[in-house]
C-alpha cells in the first residue's frame, strides 16, 4: 500500500447535524428532522466518501444544550444522535472513510471508550478515530452525580491519565494473539495477552480489554485543544490535531509550535496532522457565495447569537450593549484557548458583541472563506504549502448543501492543482492519513533485541 | 398495524460469537475469526430477519474472561465486538429486526446508557431493546476503580435506581416536542421539554436527555433475573424477561409467579413477555440430533468444562473429583438465581462435577434439545400453549450452523402448527412483541384530564 504524497491535503467533513451554522435548520434547503434521519448521515457520509475525503467527524456533549430562558427551542441542537452509535451505523454503509467521534474524559471512564473505539474499529476494518476531549461546560457535570465542573487544570490531568489507560488497553492483544488452533484447542497464545494494572491518580483499571487489537494498530487519536496543556497532550499522543487559526501567520505559529514539540516525545514532524476548521460558502461567483452567507446569517435571531457566543466564550453577555465594544471578561473554567482566540479576534479587528455573534453563528470560531471555487482553493493551497496545515476539516454551513458544494466545486479545483487525492491510497484511516503503523510494544521490543543481534 | 395474534410465539436469537457451546468456535463449520468478522453478524442478523425472528440479543461482560491459570486460551471468549456499536451497524443493514444488548447496570452511568440506546432506538427506527443486567464477577469491578465486586443487594438497589433514572431521561422529550417551524424560527416547544433533576441515593442527574424520543415510545426493556430481588425490579420495569427452567413445570412455576407481580406495578399480563432461552440441536433424524451433539460435546476439554461451570456457579471447583458428586458450595455472591437452578439440576438428576460441567458447557443452564423438526416444535409448542412461556430465545449452539437448522427445519414446522409469523406485524420491536406502546406522561395525563371532563 503506498502512502499518499506530501502534496496532498488530508480533508475531513466535519458534520453537525443540519449544518454547523447555528441557523442552519431555518435554511430552506436543510431537512428540519435531520437530528432524527439516519439516512440524512448515511446520504453525507457516502458523499463524502465519493469524494475520497479521509475522514466524517461528529462532535459531542454529554448534555442537552436547553437553558432557562427558552433560547435553546429556536436551535436544532437540543436532540440528536449519539455519534458513536451513529458513526458504528455508517461504518456498516460505507468502505473507506474514517469515522471519528468526540467523547469526553471528564465524565466517562476509560475501559468503555477503549472498548467503543475497538469495536468500532473492527467493525469498519480500521478506520475508528477517537476526538478526545475535555469536557467544557457544567451542564455536562450536572448528568454525572457532580454540583459543579471540574476545573480546567484538572480535567486535563484526568485526561492524561485517561490516554495512556485507553492506549494501554488497546495494547492488550498482540496482534497475532489469536492462533484459532481447531485441532489443539488453543484459541489464544496466552503469552501475547497483557494484562495492564494501571493504578494511578484517577483510575484504577486491570484489563486486558475484551477486543483484539485494531487493524490500524490502534484507533487514530484526534484532539483540539490549543492551550499549554491542551498542546502538550497533543504533542504526547495526538494523531491528528483539530485546530481554529484566522489567520495565516497565526496557523504558521500554531503549527510550528505544535510540530516542534514532537521531538521531546520521541516523534517526527509527519507523526501528527495538523487540519484546522474551514467553513466555506461556495459560489459560482462571488457574488453568488456572498448572497449564501448573506441569507443564512439574516437567519439568526439576536438571542439565539448572544446565546451561542456567551456559551463560546463561557461568560453571559445578556444585559449589554450589543452594539457597543466587547466588555473585559473574566478567564473562564470552559474552553480557554477558544475564549482567548474569540477575544483577540474582536480587539484586533474592533468588533462590537453583534459583529462578533454573526462572527460566531457560523464558525464557532472557525476560519470562514466567502468566494468562488478557486478563491477558495487559493486561500486552502496558500496555507497548506506555508506550513500552516496538513489538511482542513470542511464543516458545511447548511447540510447536505454546504457539503455538496465543496465537492462539486472545490474539490475539483484542488485535484487540478494536484492538491488532494482521486483515490483512497489504503483501507484504513491510519493509512490514508499517512500516519505511521503504531506496533504493539511487545513487537517494537522484539525488533530492537533482533537488531542489537544483528 | 395490527397485533400478533396471542396464538404466535416470539422468538428471539441469542447470538455469541461463533454458538452458545463453549467449544463452538472448534467445530469445523464455525469461522473461528468470527470475533472480529462483522460480516458474520451481519448474515447472522439477516438471516433471523428473513426468518421473522423478533430480535437478535446479544450477551456481554465489561472484562475478558482472562485467567492465571490460561485456560481461557482455549475459548474463543477472551476478544469481541462492543454489542452496542455491533447493534449499531447492523441496524444500518437490517430493517424490521429487534436490537437487543446487555449493559451493565453496576459499572456504567445511567446518562450514557440512556442515550445510547435513545440513540440506537433513532438510528433504527424503534427496534432496540436493553437487557438491563447487574455485573455478575468481580473482573468487570478491577476494570471500573474497584478492588471488590458490590455486594448483591447493592447491586440490585443500584439497578432500580438506575432503572428509574434511564427511564426518565427517555422521556426528556414530548414525542411533539419539535416544532420544526422554519418562518418562526420555533425548533422545540419549551414547554415540551423535560428536565429530570433526579436525585436519590446513587445517583444525581439533571438531565434533559440530548436524543429525542424512542420511535417506541422508549427501548424495550429486557430482564434475566430470576431471584427474588431480580423478579420485583422486572414486574416494575421489564418488557421482557429472558430466563432459563429445566422443566415445564419450573416454567409454568416462573411464569405464573412472574405475571402475577405484575398487577402490583398496575400492568397487565401481557405486558411483559416471558422468553426463556432454548438451545436446539436439530436434526433430520433423531440420530442426526444426537450426532451433532455429541460430536459438539466431544470437543469440551475437561479444564475448560470445569473452569465454565465454576464460573456460573461462582465457587471455584479445582481440586473435587470430577467423577463425584457436586459438593455443597457456599452461596454467590455473583449470579445466585443461576447458582441455584444448577445446584439443584445436579441434585435432582444426580449429576457428577463432570456430568454438569458437560450440562453447562452448550446451554450455561438453559433449556436443550435434541431431536427433529417435529419434536423440537413438540416441546416449544406445549411450554407455549401450557403457560411456560410466551416465546423463545434461540441459542445456536454453533454459528451459523445452528441458526441454520432451527430457520430451515423447526420454523416452517412452528408455521404449519400455526405458532409463528410469517410476515412481521409492524415495524418497532414493542410492535411486533405485542406490547403496548408507553405513552409520554405528559399525554397521559392530558388524556386522563379530557376523560375526565367528558
Amino acid at each position: 500500500m503506498t502512502r499518499s504524497t506530501p502534496q496532498h491535503m488530508k480533508l475531513g467533513a466535519f458534520l453537525m447535524t443540519d449544518g454547523h451554522h447555528i441557523a442552519a435548520w431555518r435554511h430552506p434547503s436543510a431537512p428540519a428532522d435531520a437530528h432524527v434521519r439516519f439516512d440524512h448521515f448515511r446520504n453525507l457520509a457516502q458523499k463524502a466518501e465519493a469524494a475520497k475525503f479521509d475522514s466524517i467527524f461528529f462532535a459531542d456533549s454529554v448534555a442537552a444544550s436547553v437553558d432557562g430562558d427558552g433560547v435553546f427551542s429556536h436551535t436544532s441542537r437540543g436532540a440528536h444522535f449519539e455519534p458513536v452509535t451513529l458513526l458504528s451505523a455508517l461504518a456498516a454503509v460505507t468502505s473507506h472513510i474514517g469515522l471519528i467521534a468526540t467523547q469526553t474524559t471528564t465524565y466517562n471512564e476509560p475501559y468503555h471508550i477503549a472498548r467503543k473505539f475497538a469495536s468500532l474499529d473492527q467493525i469498519s476494518g480500521g478506520r475508528a478515530g477517537w476526538n478526545l476531549v475535555t469536557s467544557a461546560n457544567s451542564r455536562e457535570a450536572f448528568n454525572f452525580n457532580r454540583d459543579e465542573h471540574l476545573l480546567h487544570a484538572d480535567r486535563y490531568d484526568r485526561a492524561r491519565e485517561f490516554a495512556q489507560v485507553v492506549l494501554g488497553l488497546w495494547d492488550s492483544w498482540e496482534d497475532d494473539a489469536f492462533l484459532r488452533d481447531k485441532d489443539r484447542g488453543l484459541f489464544s497464545d496466552p503469552g501475547k495477552v497483557h494484562v495492564l494494572n494501571h493504578e494511578g491518580v484517577h483510575f484504577k483499571v486491570r484489563g486486558p480489554l475484551n477486543v483484539a487489537r485494531s487493524p490500524q494498530g490502534r484507533p487514530v487519536i484526534v484532539q483540539a485543544g490549543s492551550s499549554e496543556d491542551g498542546k502538550e497532550l497533543a504533542a504526547a499522543t495526538a494523531d491528528v490535531v483539530f485546530t481554529a487559526q484566522q489567520t495565516l501567520r497565526d496557523a504558521q505559529a500554531f503549527y510550528a509550535d505544535l510540530k516542534g514539540r514532537l521531538r521531546t516525545y520521541g516523534r517526527q514532524p509527519e507523526d501528527l496532522k495538523i487540519m484546522p476548521g474551514v467553513l466555506p460558502y461556495v459560489g459560482r461567483t462571488e457574488q453568488e457565495a456572498r448572497d449564501k452567507f448573506e441569507r443564512i446569517q439574516s437567519l439568526v435571531l439576536p438571542k439565539v447569537g448572544l446565546a451561542q457566543l456567551s456559551n463560546l466564550l463561557g461568560v453571559d453577555l445578556t444585559g449589554y450593549d450589543i452594539d457597543g465594544p466587547l466588555p473585559d471578561l473574566p478567564l473562564t473554567n470552559n474552553n480557554r484557548s477558544r475564549q482567548q482566540l474569540l477575544i483577540a479576534q474582536a480587539r484586533r479587528d474592533n468588533l462590537t458583541v453583534r459583529d462578533l455573534y454573526l462572527f460566531v453563528t457560523g464558525g464557532r470560531g472557525h476560519w470562514q472563506l466567502v468566494g468562488t471555487a478557486e478563491q477558495i482553493a487559493d486561500e486552502l493551497e496558500e496555507r497548506f504549502v506555508k506550513g500552516g496545515a496538513d489538511g482542513f476539516n470542511v464543516m458545511g454551513p447548511v447540510l447536505p448543501a454546504g457539503l455538496d458544494d465543496f465537492i462539486e466545486l472545490v474539490v475539483p479545483e484542488l485535484r487540478r492543482r494536484g492538491l488532494f487525492r482521486s483515490e483512497y491510497e489504503g483501507r484504513t484511516l491510519r493509512e490514508n492519513l499517512g500516519l505511521p503503523y503504531p506496533h504493539h510494544p511487545a513487537a517494537r521490543q522484539q525488533r530492537e533485541a533482533q537488531l542489537a543481534l544483528t
